[in-house]
């Protein structure tokens, strides 16, 4: 049997080397599964991986898409604890492990998916993989902060910055949330946000006054955006990189390292989950689920596109002021 | 009795607005000695607080002076473990306690000194509460290397440089050393500078070709001079800055943190201490001091003034392209 899929072979402007192609589906070796993709997002990762400029690049022609969100249908021999209807994520791609998830189908090793509660919904599975445990590793994992203390964030209005805002409520932390225009500050503020403040070329003052200093910083944007984040954390704090949306590198100030001693990290996912032990990294995402299953949290979505219109839904993905993810949806069900 | 010491009542230029005055010693206290100065340098630390800009800045008019080394003159009641003829460093000075140590001499609680072996020579002795510490702490405390392991550090002829170069010998790692000119190579060399590159704006890639990639950067200057520097640094590397000297803010590129997860540190020796067990600074001093015993090592020292020569010393310190530290000697041996 054949499946469609999205290929690229070669780098360059996204929407113009995205293709798609038909492939025949292998048959099953032990230990792998066959899932037929529900939905998968279309991330910055992706785009980066377009364009050649991803810390991932598989050889070309490669499959793409980094996350996703499918149904077990066939299991190998020597398969554990997966069954069949499972609906699984498959979070821990790497430079060794990669398999691009934009297709009908893909066969996997089943010791690299996750099983996700069914009362998820499937387009909400789909976004599991890559923003929540970003958001949660950035908020644990570079200072142990207090409850009531505040984080900082800029690209608020994002996938992770809107599970950066879900997360810290359910942690006890407050978040003052940077966006880039009053349209999302409502939304936001639903959702949970305890401040939202519309970026300026010196907010750095404005966030003082709200969060006090902050010990915790996050930032998706860099430039000026992430030294205004900067300035307005405290002695001993720490800044972490998830992203460049901004494009422009980060420039700190010498007495903000030496005097304050605030320390700048990045976070990658990928190359956090390779470092870490794989029951940690299950223990965060079964948190994950659980709170979600306790108290659902949804990830706009601005438009869904079929797999065979991907170069129209990449064009689309890159349009900046979006007001949701767009996804793909594989049509199976 | 009295004694000269220097001085300022307002920030400013430095060699302006630095003084010396006349005071009367004041009566010993309870746990407090009297210490005769005998040299003492005239750091970057110094300068800053003359113009204002420096993380500790005592209430005005101050006593100047961060580090010297002098002889204990006089115990007052109840003190231990410290004797008349010691001579001792003064390396714990923080917000909390300050003491200017440009002086003929200085009342201190005697928890605050170190005593220093006499083999070691008064003019070194000098400057050992500062840089060797910063440099010791620099090499351990961020990154856990390897022996044969290559670290990185621009600003390689200062006062720090030539501390990192010495203990890194020791401690079985190899340098890779950028200086401002062919002047200094020869001596880095002697002193045990693996390599020695001069200065040039894209000499990262120099700096691979000696180095490899190294996990870990030091420095000193700022600007593009740390971005070559981090951009030679390796995947989960740190980049630790302790100084500005080129008063250039740091560029960060994005993929340096989100896709080589590089960190970006900075370190203040006083700030360190006063976080840091006494017990641990006061061993750290101590390997030192058994260090330099063993194998003496000799700062440079350009000049030395008369304190009533503050002024001029000052403005002496200032001057770049110096081949030693400037020095007040106290004039009382």
């Amino acid at each position: 049997m054949e499946g469609l899929q999205v290929y690229h072979e070669e780098y360059g402007a996204a929407a113009e080397v995205v293709k798609t192609r038909r492939e025949e589906w292998p048959a099953l070796k032990p230990y792998q599964i066959r899932v037929a993709i529900y939905a998968a997002p279309i991330n910055p990762a992706d785009i980066n991986m377009l364009e050649g400029s991803y810390l991932l690049q598989p050889p070309l022609p490669a499959r793409l898409g980094n996350e996703a969100v499918g149904v077990v249908e066939d299991l190998g021999d020597q398969v554990e604890g997966i069954y069949s209807d499972d609906h699984v994520i498959i979070p821990f791609q790497n430079k060794q492990f990669w398999e691009g998830l934009w297709a009908e189908y893909v066969v996997l090793d089943y010791r690299e998916v996750l099983v996700v509660p069914k009362q998820i919904s499937m387009p909400q599975a789909a976004m599991l993989s890559v923003n929540p445990l970003t958001a949660y590793a950035m908020l644990t994992q570079f200072q142990e902060l207090n409850k009531g203390e505040w984080v900082v964030q800029n690209l608020a209005n994002s996938g992770v910055g809107r599970w950066v805002i879900y997360l810290a409520k359910k942690l006890g932390y407050k978040t003052c949330n940077i966006v880039r225009s009053d349209a999302s500050v409502a939304s936001l503020k639903a959702l949970g946000a305890d401040e939202v403040i519309v970026y300026s070329d010196h907010m750095s003052q404005a966030i003082k006054e709200v969060a006090g200093y902050a010990r915790l910083g996050l930032n998706g944007v860099g430039g000026n955006s992430a030294k205004q984040v900067a300035k307005a954390i405290k002695a001993d704090g720490s800044l972490v990189t998830y992203g460049a949306m901004g494009r422009e590198q980060m420039m700190i100030g010498n007495a903000l390292l030496i005097y304050r001693n605030v320390s700048f990290y990045g976070f990658n996912r990928s190359r956090w989950i390779a470092q870490t032990p794989r029951e940690k990294v299950c223990r965060m995402y079964k948190e994950i689920f659980e709170m979600l299953v306790a108290d659902p949290f949804t990830i706009p979505v601005e438009k869904t596109y079929e797999l065979g219109d991907a170069p129209a839904a990449v064009a689309h993905a890159m349009q900046s002021g979006r007001q949701g993810k767009i996804l793909f949806k594989m049509g199976f069900f």
